[in-house]
């Protein structure tokens, strides 16, 4: 019997009727034949009211302790998707990151999955039983709850597809598919039917918000097919699979955005070997993700060293470079919190000359500046003032003709 | 280094501010040189709202999935109070149920502890830390997470004080200790200093709500001094132990009432071997308890046999009361739900004629009817109608003179 992963998103389980709905699309996957593992996240806004609550307790909440308030929140959401499917007259049970065997390393908040074990959730499946996980949280080696931060359940999901050889991995969000574009703020971004895993990873990571980077990578290199889809509505989703065709007729297939980013200029830095590793060490040190850097030709050798963090760790960043940035000799730090990435991607870019230009084109006649510019095989990224996403956004799909998908 | 274990209900801990205000008293309680494990309730009504959301999906939640969500109520709480005494410098660590070591059997809803391991708690007061254990939960053989029914956290605090072999267990509430009557329906009941196991066994059963009566009779077993005192102030509480001289000077100790009393009269019964067996059997199965059970004396051999239920167990019980009732050819089942029981409660009392007729006189003399009559070693229930409880109460205390303890 074909057994399927289903992930459902908080705001697919924001409350009872859309968790009886949830069970009720469950059910029906059930009926044709399949065994079925669900994972879910928890209620709504559930994470962030708990993080609120830890905060009128204390300002930075201990973080081992913090992860076991949030995995609270899908144990609720999972055992009350069980009671919803037993009203149903279905079989199911509810169990937590621990029964389901999610190893994780001990890195609280942002943990890593080591090792899936699912002996449990193969019996309850033996025993005819609907599985379902609540996301997002695993055990460490010292039996302490651990939570893998942020999009946590997407990862979860295709984990469990991974380890338990699943034929499909259903992740079920507010938005239908993947999308040519934001859809809220480009109306003329188009639903793709189909995606490889590699444009979706770098669609992911650079902004387009219906999966996890993370997921991504995991389903890509065990070959899981992973359909992003809604759960309001019986809408067909995005296939991301590894069949895609690599000779596509439109080369760009997507454009990202995100808009939590900051940079920071470190200016005036002797340029002299180790000085990268002296800065960037101590981010990589407390699990700051440094993206683009861009160090500037130098001049009597001094240059300037800019590179960008998520928003939310400007903060922190800076608190550590300010001090090694004096210790190195450099002039001063100097940061911007106002900013946006726009990322084109496409497999078969790079073969193609004239996507940058186009890109580059299409923003300077929007008169927007471009501030930082960095690529991958796949993709080409600006960096611009964030006030002007949403132009950058419709010039560039008009640009690339995506309207036409 | 003595070892103390603290209680802190709901009320206690109800919102943030209330949290740090029982770290701050865990935090004197540390700094006075004891080791100290806290168990802690969830937070103010969490966990009726939990039941409530589960009966917004179904009217009768499956209690194995019950069980893992109210089980969070605990969970939460536990981890904030943990991150508050961080804040207040001291080191502290969450433990649920699982890693506090709370064995359990499989009853869903109402599971009995088997036994305590606190290896995880030991190793962790070895290391300095605060231990702060989620009550109310424990994890059965099949490692599901099960819960110990109402007032459950109170029995996880005496259970883990026995297995620790702790000094005292502290039980901090909303009230300041234990009282001649319910100072809300008798104001000039007065609080006793101590009271002996037995006493307030019989007090908590028959209805003072200070402790549970599950916790008692652990803490009778093994020996634990049990303090009732409230969290919400320095007043102190009432010390449960065994060293409390029998001779006391006034023999009722205390009155107890309880308004969650329902009766069930089976009408016509044939008087033969075997009838009450048929009828309560089926109640033990699903674990409804009988109380009082009264049989008139036969005519005809025929006769009527009452017996009291919770108030919440009624309905339950009449459906499995009734087609018993018919099938032993029984005339018919009648039920009264307004009932209410009050209990007059002292060592002694069985060597000291008059107590009885005292407490019955007092009754009369309100125009209270007496409509069932049970007593034990230490204690006289009367049952009576549900809206002269507060008569009932005050008419006792002064025929005893209980406000001059």
């Amino acid at each position: 019997m074909p057994l399927i992963v289903q992930k459902y998103g908080g705001s697919s389980v924001a409350d009872a009727e859309k968790i009886k709905n949830v069970a009720r699309r469950v059910a029906e996957t059930k009926d044709k034949g399949n065994r079925v593992v669900v994972v879910v996240s928890a209620m709504g806004d559930t994470t962030d009211e708990l993080i609120a609550l830890a905060r009128q307790i204390v300002r930075q909440p201990d973080e081992r302790e913090l992860d076991v308030l949030l995995s609270t929140g899908e144990i609720v959401s999972s055992t009350l998707l069980s009671m919803a499917l037993n009203e149903l007259g279905y079989k199911a049970i509810s169990l937590s990151g621990v029964q389901a065997g999610i190893h994780t390393d001990s890195s609280y908040s942002r943990a890593r999955i080591l090792e899936v074990a699912p002996k449990r959730i193969v019996r309850e499946l033996e025993q005819g039983n609907i599985v379902i996980v609540a996301g997002f949280q695993g055990i460490s080696r010292d039996m302490d709850i651990t939570t893998l931060g942020r999009g946590g359940s997407d990862t979860t999901a295709v984990a469990l597809a991974a380890a338990l050889k699943a034929k499909v991995c259903e992740i079920y969000t507010d938005v239908e598919g993947v999308f040519t574009a934001d859809p809220r703020l480009v109306p003329e971004a188009q639903k793709l039917s189909e995606i490889g895993y590699e444009e979706m990873l770098e669609l992911a990571t650079y902004g387009a918000k219906v999966i996890h980077p993370r997921a991504m990578e995991l389903g890509e290199v065990y070959n899981i097919p992973i359909l992003v889809a809604t759960s309001f509505s019986k809408a067909p989703g995005t296939l991301i699979h590894g069949g895609v065709s690599m000779e596509v007729r439109n080369k760009v297939r997507g454009i990202a955005h995100d808009v939590n980013v900051a940079k920071i200029t470190v200016v005036g830095v002797p340029d002299r070997p180790g000085i990268a590793a002296a800065l960037f060490e101590p981010l990589a040190q407390v699990n700051i993700n440094v993206d683009t850097i861009v160090q500037n030709a130098s001049i009597n050798n001094i240059t300037d060293l800019t590179f960008t963090v998520a928003r939310s760790d400007l903060n922190k960043a800076m608190s550590i470079v300010e001090p090694v940035a004096r210790f190195i000799g450099a002039k001063e730090c100097v940061s911007d919190a106002a900013l946006a990435k726009v990322s084109i991607i496409g497999t078969g870019m790079q073969n193609t000359p004239g996507y940058a230009a186009k890109m580059f084109r299409a923003l300077y006649e929007e008169g927007i500046n471009i501030q930082l510019i960095t690529t991958s095989e796949i993709r080409i990224t600006c960096i611009i003032a964030e006030d002007r996403v949403k132009d950058a956004l419709r010039a560039i799909h008009k640009a690339f003709e995506l309207e036409k998908v």
